[in-house]
C-alpha cells in the first residue's frame, strides 16, 4: 500500500472511523494515482475502487499488486453486497464538502451505514504537504510555464488581441508536454489590467499598454501559477510607483515565507505597506497549489496558521486602480525550513516587449 | 416578474413550498438572466439575489424594476436577518442534487428552516421546454457551429495534429461571436475514431483517415452540438457500410422525433436496426441541449417518456469498431408538433477533404 493510503488509514484510526467513502476525484487521484470516474471505498480490510466497465481495464493497467487496490465494476454488486462493505463499522467517513445531499442519502441507503461521519477536509489538509514526486511534477509545470513566458515575449505584437495571446498560451502548453492550462489564462491589457480577474477580450494590444498575464500549465495533474505585468514599447511613468511597490512587497514576502511563518502576519505586512502608500490588497496574498490550482493553505490576514516545509503556494501581491491599470507579480514557491524557493523563475524587473 | 419566475412561484404553490433557495448557477441564469456567483432566494414576498460586493453593480445594471429581483450584498446581513427570510415558511425547497451536504447543513442553520425540502430537479425539468428567446440563441449557436464546419473543411490538411484542429475550432468560435466551446471538441482521426469519447491527441492527419469531429459553440449561454465523420482523400471501402447504416438511422430518427414520440421506442428502433446488422449502439441516442450541453431529456431505451414541442435535443447514432474506426453523425434538433427541425444543417453525405 502506498504512503498516502497508509496515512489515510492512520488518520481514520485517530478519528475512530472504521471505513471511508472517497468521492472527490482529485482526492482519489492523490491517494491512488487513478484518473477515472468512480468511488474509493476504504473498508476494514480492503481498498476498493468502484467504477464502471469503461474504466476497469485502464485502471488495472496502472496499478500493481503492491498498491493493494481492488478495481471492481459497480454494476456487478447486489444491494446485499453493497451492505457488506461496511458491515460492523460504527463510523464511516465521507467528504461532506464534495458529496451532494442526494449522494449522502444514497450512500446511507446503499451501504446501510450506521453513522456517516464528516471528515472536515482531512485529505485536502494533508494535500498541503507535498512529497518528492509531487514537487517534481509542480517544478516541471513551472518550468514549462517559464518557457511559455519567454516565448510570449517574442510572440506578442501590437495589434494582437488579448484572446489571441491567451490561445497561444494554451497551444504552447499542449505542444510542450503539458496537459494544457491549469486554469483559463488572464491576459489583461491597458485599462483591463485594473481588473484582478479579467477575462481575455478582443481588445488589441497597443504601445504603452501594461499587460498582466496570469497563467500556468498542468503537468501530470499538477499545476503551476505565475503572473507578470509587462509593458509594450515603454513603461508609463504613472505605473512605475505601483510596479515598484508591488515588486518590493513580492520580494519581501518571499523572504518571509518559510517553515513556521505565521500566515496572518505575512499577509498583514503587505496589507499595511500598501495602506501606508494609499492602496489596498484587494485579494488574498496567495494560495496553495497542487492537483488543484487553488487549495490549502489560503494566505490572508485572517488565517492564523503557520507554514510548513514542503508546502507549495503562490506569492502574488497586486494593486489595481479601477479604470486605469493594475500590476500583479506572482510566483509559485516551495516552502523549506530556511526559506522559500521560487519554482517559477521568470524575470520580475520591468519587462518591455517591442511589439513590432 | 418574468415568465420563468412566475412559473417557479406557481410550481412552489403546487409543491406546498413557501420559499425556495436556488443555488445552481445555471438554474439562476435560466430564471433571472444573472451570471454571477450568488444565491437566489424566493421568499413569500420577494425574489432576492444574495451576492458579494464584486457583483452588485454589474448585476443591477442588467436588471430592471420589472424583474422584481432585489440584489443584496451577502455580508450586510446579520444572523437575525437571515432567519427572517423564511419566517413562517413551513416548507422551503432546495436543490438536493447540487447542494453539498455541508451547504445543506449551513442553510438549515443560517436560515433556521423548519423543513428544507427536496425539489427533484423541478427547474431542470422545466428547462427542457425552451421559449422563443432560448430557441433563437441555440439556433445562433448552431449557425456558428455550421460556419466553423465549412471553415474546417478548407482548413484541415494532412500532417496537422488532432490537437491543432481542436484549437482551430475554439479559435473560430471565439473570433466569430460565440463565447467559445460549449464543450471540449473531439477530433478523432484514423483508429482514434473508434473511441466514442476520444480526446484530441498529437496524432497527425493522414490520407485515408476518417475524422470524427464532435463540437459546438456556446452563444449567450446556450449550446450547440454537432458531429460529422469526414474523410481525407477518399472514403475507405470498409467504412462505407457503417457510414451508410449510421446515416440511415440518423435520418430515420429525425423522422420519428416529434411531439408525442416515445423516447424508448425511438431509441430501440435504432438499437434493433444496429443489432440486425451485427452492431451495438454503445451510447445513448441523444440528450437535451440548452444552457448545459447535456440536460434533460436523455434519449435511451429505458426512458419511457414522451417528447414535447419546443424541446431541443441531439440525434446522434454512432457505431465504433474498437481498434479500427468509428462513425457518428449528430445534429441538434428542435421538436415541433409535426416533426423536428435540424438546427445544425451541415451536409451528411460522404464528405471528403483533399487535405493538401
Amino acid at each position: 500500500m502506498n504512503a498516502k493510503l497508509k496515512w489515510l488509514r492512520e488518520k481514520m484510526k485517530m478519528l475512530d472511523m472504521q471505513g471511508m467513502i472517497v468521492t472527490n476525484p482529485v482526492n482519489i487521484r492523490y491517494l491512488t494515482g487513478i484518473v477515472a470516474e468512480g468511488t474509493l471505498l476504504i473498508t476494514r480490510k480492503e481498498n476498493i475502487f468502484l467504477t464502471d466497465a469503461r474504466y476497469v481495464e485502464e485502471v488495472n493497467s496502472i496499478l500493481t499488486i503492491e498498491d493493494e487496490i481492488l478495481v471492481q465494476e459497480f454494476h456487478n454488486y447486489t444491494q446485499e453486497e453493497f451492505e457488506s462493505f461496511f458491515l460492523f463499522c460504527e463510523n464511516v467517513g465521507f467528504e461532506e464538502d464534495y458529496v451532494t445531499y442526494s449522494q449522502y442519502k444514497q450512500y446511507m441507503h446503499q451501504y446501510k451505514i450506521n453513522n456517516l461521519q464528516e471528515t472536515e477536509k482531512a485529505i485536502e489538509k494533508q494535500r498541503m504537504i507535498k512529497d518528492e514526486k509531487e514537487i517534481e511534477k509542480i517544478t516541471k509545470a513551472c518550468e514549462i510555464t517559464d518557457q511559455c513566458f519567454s516565448y510570449l515575449l517574442k510572440f506578442i505584437k501590437v495589434g494582437q488581441s488579448e484572446k489571441e495571446i491567451a490561445f497561444e498560451i494554451q497551444k504552447f502548453f499542449q505542444m510542450h508536454g503539458a496537459e494544457g492550462n491549469a486554469f483559463e489564462p488572464i491576459v489583461a491589457s491597458g485599462k483591463n489590467s485594473s481588473k484582478p480577474h479579467a477575462i481575455p477580450t478582443n481588445k488589441k494590444i497597443d504601445i504603452g499598454d501594461p499587460i498582466t498575464i496570469d497563467f500556468g500549465c498542468k503537468y501530470e495533474g499538477y499545476c503551476a501559477d505565475m503572473t507578470r505585468t509587462i509593458f509594450v514599447g515603454y513603461v508609463p511613468e504613472a505605473i512605475k510607483e505601483i510596479y515598484d511597490l508591488v515588486l518590493k512587497n513580492q520580494l519581501q514576502t518571499a523572504k518571509e515565507l518559510k517553515e513556521g511563518a505565521n500566515i496572518k502576519i505575512v499577509s498583514r505586512m503587505v496589507e499595511n505597506d500598501f495602506k501606508l502608500h494609499g492602496y489596498d490588497l484587494v485579494h488574498s496574498l496567495g494560495h496553495g497549489v497542487g492537483l488543484d490550482i487553488h487549495e490549502y493553505p489560503y494566505l490572508h490576514g485572517k488565517n492564523d496558521s503557520f507554514l510548513k516545509e514542503k508546502m507549495v503556494l503562490t506569492n502574488e501581491p497586486g494593486i489595481y486602480l479601477p479604470g486605469k491599470f493594475g500590476v500583479r507579480i506572482e510566483d509559485t514557491v516551495l516552502i523549506t525550513k530556511s526559506g522559500c524557493i521560487n519554482l517559477t523563475k521568470s524575470d520580475k524587473n520591468y519587462i518591455i516587449v517591442e511589439g513590432k
